[in-house]
């Protein structure tokens, strides 16, 4: 299931090769506005290095996603306030996965916002995504 | 959003007060089926010691968490032979909550399975259970 890391849109997104809106990152991860976004302020928290999905990535980056998603929530709590959230990796085509490099949606939800998922993706206004960004970086 | 351990289900699940087809356990965690489950071998991931969800938990216990559903999410492909996975964590009640001890969703797939999120609720024969967490457990 692994992709060459060169055909890799994440593995692009990390190197800076492809534009992306970062909201946080450290050694190793970084989180990015989903550009086709189910809500406000969804996210993807994404391992600096390339897996596959959930079963392939290491201890150690799992780790680092799962604290680098607290810290990314936790802002998107105060900036966005949102009244919870949905946090989900998708492993396989048939469960929805179309990036083959690990990664985990956090998916803001408001009171009678109307997500079912999957969601139907559909591409942001990038004036509204840099604006959503520049508030969860500030 | 704490509720007081003595009214939560899974507390109960827990304690073994309330019966559970449990698949996997260990010192931190136990894992049962989902009483209405969103496909086949849809099972919930809960540590023993009870927080209100993925903000509350402890490091160890989240850490405990993923260990677990590795370990269970393998022992689903072997047996089932899903074609994927969704792993999912809700906070809130609007975010589709409903047990506020925290868990984490594993979700079997298979190829052409008509599964929505959030699903309906419905729940499932109890032989049926039983004969899946049969197989789980073997």
């Amino acid at each position: 299931m692994t992709e060459a890391t060169e055909d890799c849109i994440f593995c692009k997104v990390v190197a800076g090769e492809l534009p992306s809106e970062t909201v946080d990152s450290d050694e190793r991860t970084i989180t990015v506005l989903d550009i086709n976004p189910a809500t406000k302020g969804h996210v993807v928290v994404i391992p600096r290095t390339h897996t596959a999905d959930f079963f392939e990535v290491s201890e150690q980056d799992l780790d680092a996603v799962m604290v680098a998603t607290r810290r990314v929530s936790e802002r998107l709590k105060l900036t966005l306030e949102p009244a919870g959230f949905n946090l989900l990796t998708n492993v396989g085509r048939a469960a929805w996965q179309s990036i083959f490099h690990f990664h985990l949606h956090v998916i803001p939800r408001y009171e009678g916002d109307p997500l079912e998922l999957p969601w139907r993706p559909e591409p942001a206004d990038p004036e509204q995504l840099a604006a959503v960004a520049a508030e969860l970086r500030a």
